[in-house]
């Protein structure tokens, strides 16, 4: 018997469907007869379509299988409880680890993103003019394209124009997307070291086969590169990471010279460069290169923020034929379409300009801090520039102690070992992410533990 | 002589520094040495701040090298032409092709985006208790992750949980994931053929051996498939793309079977499922799965909008251990909390409700048009639901003159062969970006050019 209630919201033809997929499951075995639509119609006076409807049903989700001229048949499954589980058991949002003071190196404070300023863009930007219900340039929209084009020619001194420039879904992606492009002539990779831990990690998930170069006081060993026989290497010129060296022009053109005579490329990584204290901005290597053999990397991430997920590539023209714009990610459409107003009306030259000056002021006192705290017992190993300071002890130091006493008193310390190759070790104090007024009290805190930690 | 003019706006040292520059690029020689610091001060009547800065910066960018008590002296540069090319060419947007008609077969119409209440709902979620300076859950956020399982559960049949959720970039983004969470113990995928080609070409990219099973009336071949030896098989397994048959569920059963004996993983692209119109969705086969064999695969770019750039897998537990979230691309945050308020207060259920019913409005209409004017030289070999119904001519029929005429009229067709491998061959006729008042006369207008390339 099956229940069908006429009073029930719930559309009959849906009741009926119910019922007889119970009946199915708990009491009908493979290959009984269901009664004909006719019948089932009569016997619980509903319309012929009801009827219809639920067995079309059962037999689309394959409970019952329809004979011509024979009726429906139960059909073979093996499966006997299909009973859904109710309490389907959603766990508890992970806690996430709560820190007195946390001298992460890569970001800035939250009060740094133009909140207000970017709403009010996305709403004049974000209309109707535009086809949300379709697929877009998969090198990005060519407005963005252009102004990242102008910004760099103008601000960083790259050459380029806007087709060569990929819009991509941050540095992951970005290097993700290269490799496809390399693929094809590329199997090894060159990279300073100490280095950038996650620029090496991409390209080994891909098979790569790296090769260390160690970085001097002038950036990474010429010398050494060349005897590697690499023909692509991957660097951090402007404010190599994490030892903080500025490649001088001489060995920039020297790189460039290499790279011309071995027909190989260099992927130059412009990460922070905006960020600097001491000195003008040094312009980029690939604003030397007049041959195409530098792929310029950059990124939002550091200077407007990472919550975005834009980054881009500057790709010499030769590399833009491998792109086919079939398999890449594409950034989100509202993001690009908002950055690219935001440039255009120039509220990136004045946000840079901003954040420049904020975080020189903040350089510059935790710098003070630093020297006032620690005093002789630390040298600075990476200054004038980004969102951190590295300094080293210059006296015996028990590492391990210091990792021990940050935990227990919550202070939360980045290690260079960590994010790069080798024994390169120093502690990455980032001013970046602290209100200015924080920094004395971090530091105070910070200097208890390590003065802790000095080995008399 | 340096050229310093005190009325200009010009920071004086920035002057100096573009003076002496231009000494050094086009009168000195490597090894000549700079006048004293306190020299050139005297004679440009500048104070010995100026200067220290032009020097520190032509120093920075390596022009001239800094000797202990004796001064600075002219680096070795080989490299003589160091101006910048005035005239960048940007390249001119590249032009869209403008069609009469495109039959694109996975679309939405352009209004279908629900945009004022996206942007209202941007607006008030979009607010200054969001970091958007730091890096966020590579997961993707836990509320939104919490709002697709919910989705999943009620509407797709779907066990999981939130923790299960990743929140991915697209399609090919997910795909990438996967095979990163797949890597260490799998090398070979068994695809449906005819499949889609954009899943097999992710795989292929990785370097991962592919096995074609064909496809029947009952979907993917399972003697074949057990044959085949794979551990691994991606399926369409609601609306196989791109024949459209669904698997019964004594197949759905069979599969899960072979998956848990064979030690395998099923991949099952959900893609269109909330998009049936002759039956209620068929629920997913990951529901009936008790071991956690399948892995569910969705995304919102059909039903929602490709331009966000949003798609989810939700992977059984043992593979969660796989993820690492260090090297994943994550999602744009300020799109991740808008849809999951849009989920929230039920906006999505309401959108996929219109969807449904306005393209089933289109999909009955295209249907009856194309069963009018093609009648019985064409077959429907892929009905019921999507964004196209699947043709195919009875008769004999001249496929390359059809592209021909087809790229005449500037009427955009879109072939089952270019999408999937093999020999399986039909047209999609995409009514989902057409306005329902478009589609009589797109019909017409391709009946013409149909109706000369029957062979008679």
């Amino acid at each position: 018997m099956y229940l069908i209630d006429k009073n029930s919201k719930i559309p009959l033809h849906i009741q009926l469907y119910k019922e007889i997929k119970k009946e199915i499951i708990h009491n009908l075995k493979v290959g009984d007869k269901l009664q004909s639509i006719r019948k089932v119609a009569t016997i619980y006076n509903l319309s012929k379509t009801s009827v219809e409807s639920a067995y079309s049903q059962l037999l689309a989700e394959g409970y019952i299988d329809s004979y011509p001229k024979s009726g429906y048949f139960v059909t073979d499954t093996n499966y006997k409880n299909f009973k859904k589980d109710s309490n389907i058991d959603i766990e508890k949002k992970e806690q996430k680890d709560d820190f007195l003071y946390d001298f992460f190196h890569a970001r800035l404070e939250k009060d740094s993103f133009p909140l207000k300023l970017w709403k009010r863009i996305f709403n004049k930007v974000i209309d109707e003019s535009i086809d949300f219900c379709t697929y877009h340039d998969a090198k990005g929209e060519y407005g963005l394209r252009l102004e990242i084009a102008k910004y760099l020619i103008e601000s960083r001194g790259v050459n380029c124009n806007a087709n060569q420039i990929i819009v991509c879904n941050g540095f992951i992606n970005s290097m993700g997307l290269l490799i496809k492009l390399l693929n094809k002539k590329h199997d090894t990779l060159a990279i300073e070291h100490p280095g950038y831990y996650a620029a090496r990690e991409v390209f080994e998930l891909s098979n790569y086969k790296i090769k260390k170069i160690p970085v001097g006081k002038n950036g990474i060993d010429l010398r050494k590169l060349e005897k590697s026989e690499a023909k692509l290497v991957y660097i951090t010129p402007s404010h190599q990471f994490p030892t903080g060296v500025t490649i001088p022009i001489s060995n920039r053109l020297k790189l460039l010279d290499w790279a011309e005579k071995n027909d190989a490329l260099i992927i130059e990584d412009d990460y922070d460069s905006e960020l600097t204290y001491e000195t003008r901005p040094i312009p980029a290597l690939q604003g030397l290169d007049r041959v195409g053999r530098v792929i310029y990397v950059g990124t939002f991430s550091k200077s407007l923020s990472p919550a975005l997920r834009i980054s881009y590539l500057v790709v010499p023209k030769f590399l833009l034929e491998e792109f086919s714009g079939v398999f890449e990610s594409r950034v989100c459409l509202f993001t690009q379409k908002t950055l690219e107003r935001f440039m255009n009306e120039g509220h990136w030259d004045r946000h840079l300009r901003k954040i420049r000056t904020l975080n020189k002021k903040k350089y510059n006192l935790m710098k003070k801090c630093l020297e006032e705290k620690l005093g002789s017992s630390m040298k600075i190993v990476n200054q004038g520039g980004g969102l951190a300071i590295h300094i080293s002890p210059k006296v015996s130091f028990d590492w391990n102690k210091l990792e021990k006493l940050a935990i227990k008193k919550t202070i939360k310390l980045h290690y260079a070992k960590e994010k790069s190759g080798g024994e390169w070790q120093a502690l990455m104090m980032g001013f970046g992410g602290f209100k200015e007024e924080e920094i004395e009290d971090a530091v105070n805190s910070f200097s208890e533990i390590w003065h802790e930690c000095i080995i008399e």
